[in-house]
């Protein structure tokens, strides 16, 4: 089998860090408890490992094809879609009313892992699907959903996203995509749309673009983007689909990573126009495709998760199956397998913490969008609003770089068959490159952290966040293992420079741009790395407990010992980023433009 | 222009910290001062910028490809190679009598970073043409160099290095290919030797191969390994070509970068044995064989500087032509390149800065290698080689690993075009992956860090270079400048978590030899942290002075600003990775095999 799902460590952060129990008690999640969890995991990990994760180097080694206007996926490709959406599986987190399970993002995004880590390729269609529903549930007027939720939560159709343009990447005031309002209600779209993932494919029947234009007249910049339906079928009055629309493919992305998902070129109007629909109001589109990206930014965030994951189980494979040198401490009088060499332990201890602690951070903040929407009290869903809000970029920016390295390791442990393709590890590193990249680089989420989330509300969620932390660490400070001992210590070294960087930042961020954005990424990574390290800390108070009660000891003893090793090895490193970030800006924009 | 030399920032290294105008004053190198560099560096820039550096992309387009047992490389690069010989740019270092020009490690290394950062897989043919001629020099009868020097030092013919097999990777004590004594003196060798850089390719007429075996009989283990130089085609009493040999490619790999490069996999003797000829004595083979490695690491070292160089170059051209967002600051009131943005220019300055760092740490080191070589005096010599050997492992190992960050944050300024292949920076970082695994992995650099360099005198050497380090930092002291007191203060900071480091190595290497190799790597990343801090921190010093002498200020100003950077973004790591190693050794090793 090339992936097992890591089904018991998701379930102990269910349980013990989001505490689906909790979840459950919500209105209309009364179902979703942790048995259900367990079952619809379980289920999920089956199909996962034995029918996506097998295309995962067919899809690499056969890419998805364009010709003459049309895209061929990867052999096999198709007929797994099929099954995917035969099992129900992009109706997971979805309304019950258009067809959909309604189960929680706690559960939800562990099954997002799962299809990731089998095929990231694969598992990017869906999750574009995800994004469409959310823009379509949230603005979308009655007739639009009546037209297209159904469909797309099924997985009958698929949808995109389509913000880039040539011009336009992160900056998107600059979209020059334009509509022209018909006297039927409708609009007709023209423009060029670049890196449209699944843009055009076979695997579905129709594909519902969610597309950013500008209506004729309207304001400059940001203000004057409007969201548009352009189905790629027009969708008759039964559901059927009749015409043709004018938007074409002309071409495909030759890229280094994800190379099974198509990365199209959308032409709209070249024909006479592309018959669009109008998402809510005019001019609002980018606040309309915020929700999508905000969607999309947690589910990458879960896509670095995933394929860290991946990358590692696959380490893991080789470290313990390769034979080479003896051990330096003289325990054996032969070779060894070399996951006995100290390095090549750091280097899988390395990846499996950064990936045990993302997730853990990842499962958190799932609770805390769940119960930003069902909790019955305001002022908690309020709450929860706000340190979700908080978690995005963290989720997204941070599980994306650690990704990197991971991958990165994963190649390493390979030794030189690492950089042989037939392997299989450079794969994950090559299709990993791109999660820093797409859905807002990590200097957007980082612009987005410093602004948004804490500039405007002078850190008040951030501190609030380092209360919690401190009182993880008074529970550490109680316990006499020498586990928690270190853990605390580097917790505590870490929120601390967490707390003056937050007070830098809310401080600063008017008066000195320049400095606090000259630390805006090394900000992301050090809160990242600290809510990732706190998650952990967490895990390591409920193992100790679960261990001397004699559950599960060997995992738990494992949670302990990974635990620690994130806070000594990874968590340390933040009182550095505070340094870089507080005493280091003005080195970052000393020299002069000419000068590079 | 794909590439322009930093003739100037080189030549800054060589004259100001490398000193050339002590190395022009050693026995033998009286004609190698400044002027003789500068000659040297413009000729060399002129040749790689316009021969090699076109080829780069060609190479990755069109690797080498196999038939039949022969290997075609990239269209052009025959010739390019025949220019590379015609300039007798292969003989840069070696020997006059030889036919080569005799040139100081000082001025050949930043030619050596010319051409690879132009085309590194076009490189490595002569890199490894390199390393059989030091093995030559250094072990050959007096036979073997009339037969061969001569052609290798030309470029007539070229070299290879045929250690690893499948079962034999950093672990030779397991190479099987076996050798047969003749009658003659000759040897038949038989055996299959993979990884080979140009094992095959019709770059030139005649391939030698320096190939490690067992002589029947020979003891287990690494002390039963000889050396054979054994010809692709026999060489005739009068140095014509003879008959084809016994060794043949059978395949060559499907690589993840240096594509150009091909990697063969070799089998020597299916026909009766190829015949080799004893380099040296029998059973001494490793021991020349780490003469040839020792001159490839310090290269493949310079390999990370050049991809970084590239890297660098092709994303600040980017960053000043791309246009998108407005500036944080307010400063512009329309969108502005994206070089203006603060994060942007911290990624460059993180490229710049290691790239800076690295080739400052590797000029020192060439010219410890040239003094060990070529001083009058035995003390300076045996000092400058025991410092030489100590900076091998941070020159491969820190400039290596430096170079995939940089080369990842090369793709990252690119945002989504740099996933693009055809924008040419993720070549950059598909090439830089092999560098930390070939030629022995960061790992296995560290053990000789450790090993060799460290535990074995007791941490002597290690403890000169932080007092030498001491002594810059009085000098920084001295200066009343933020740059110069910045600097200072993090360059002290860094050299005490090194000489604590170097406590807990020295010491504890046999009491706790898995504590010390658990942090071996993080050791010689520290190491490499701060002697390439150091360098730029002594190249604040005398920039300082020259551009208040007026002396090229734009230049200087920039200097300083770079040292600076790194300074307070890069070596501040230093104190993190200390606490790593001292305190964290326990949770490298904590976790059973079977929990991973």
């Amino acid at each position: 089998m090339s992936y097992i799902a890591p089904v018991k460590d998701m379930l102990f952060d269910i349980e013990h860090l989001a505490d689906i129990a909790q979840v459950a008690r919500m209105p209309g999640l009364e179902d979703a408890g942790l048995e259900t969890a367990q079952a619809v995991l379980e289920e999920c990990a089956r199909f996962n490992q034995d029918v996506v994760a097998p295309l995962n180097v067919a899809g690499d080694k056969h890419p998805s094809s364009f010709k003459d206007g049309k895209v061929m996926t990867t052999p096999g490709f198709k007929e797994a879609f099929a099954q995917y959406v035969a099992g129900g599986w992009q109706g997971l987190q979805h309304p019950a009313e258009f067809g959909g399970q309604g189960l929680p993002k706690t559960i939800g995004a562990a099954c997002g892992e799962m299809l990731n880590s089998a095929n990231m390729s694969f598992a990017l269609c869906p999750l574009l699907s995800d994004g469409a529903i959310e823009a379509l549930l949230t603005a979308g007027s009655d007739e639009l959903k009546a037209t297209y939720l159904e469909k797309l939560v099924s997985g009958q159709w698929t949808g995109t996203m389509n913000l880039t343009e040539p011009q336009a990447g992160s900056d998107l005031a600059m979209v020059r995509s334009r509509a022209e309002p018909q006297p039927d209600g409708t609009y007709k779209v023209f423009g060029t749309k670049i890196f449209i993932t699944y843009g055009e494919h076979d695997m579905a029947e129709n594909i519902v673009h969610l597309v950013l234009a500008r209506v004729v007249g309207a304001p400059e910049g940001v203000k004057g983007i409007s969201l548009f339906v352009v189905p790629k079928f027009l969708v008759g009055k039964d559901g059927s689909l009749a015409a043709r629309n004018d938007v074409h493919c002309v071409s495909i992305e030759h890229k280094l990573g994800i190379k099974a998902s198509p990365t199209a070129v959308l032409q709209y109007g070249d024909h006479g126009g592309a018959i669009g629909y109008l998402v809510g109001e005019e001019n609002r589109g980018l606040e309309y495709m915020f929700i999508m990206m905000n969607a999309a930014r947690y589910a990458v965030g879960m896509q670095g998760v995933a394929i860290a994951e991946r990358a590692y189980q696959h380490a893991v494979a080789y470290a313990k199956d390769r034979v080479q040198s003896r051990p330096v401490d003289g325990s054996m009088n032969a070779s060894a397998p070399i996951i006995h060499h100290p390095d090549v332990k750091r280097m899988l201890m390395t990846m499996r913490a950064y990936t045990e602690g993302c997730r853990a951070m990842a499962a958190v903040a799932a609770a805390a969008y769940d119960a930003a929407h069902h909790h019955a009290d305001a002022d908690t869903r309020k709450q929860n609003q706000a340190f979700y809000e908080y978690m995005v970029p963290l989720v997204k920016g941070y599980s994306t770089e650690m990704s990197l390295e991971v991958a990165s390791l994963g190649v390493q442990v390979h030794g030189g068959m690492g950089f042989i393709e037939e392997t299989g590890a450079a794969q994950y590193l090559r299709d990993a490159r791109i999660l820093t990249i797409y859905e807002g680089t990590t200097a957007i989420q980082a612009n987005d952290l410093v602004g948004r989330k804490t500039a405007r509300d002078g850190g008040q969620v951030a501190k609030a966040i380092a209360g919690q932390i401190e009182k993880t660490e008074a529970e550490l400070a109680k316990r006499d293992s020498a586990a928690a001992q270190a853990v605390g210590k580097r917790l505590k070294a870490a929120r601390e420079a967490f707390v003056d960087v937050v007070d830098f930042v809310a401080g600063r961020t008017k008066a000195a741009p320049n400095a606090v954005f000259a630390g805006s990424v090394p900000y992301l990574m050090l809160a990242g790395n600290l809510v990732a390290g706190w998650q952990l800390a967490r895990s390591l108070l409920v193992a100790e407990e679960l261990a001397k009660a004699g559950t599960d000891t060997a995992f738990m003893q494992a949670k302990i010992a990974t635990a620690r090793f994130y806070a000594e090895h990874i968590l340390n490193k933040a009182p550095g980023l505070r340094d870089s970030i507080v005493d280091g800006a003005e080195s970052v924009t000393a020299l002069a433009i000419d000068a590079f």
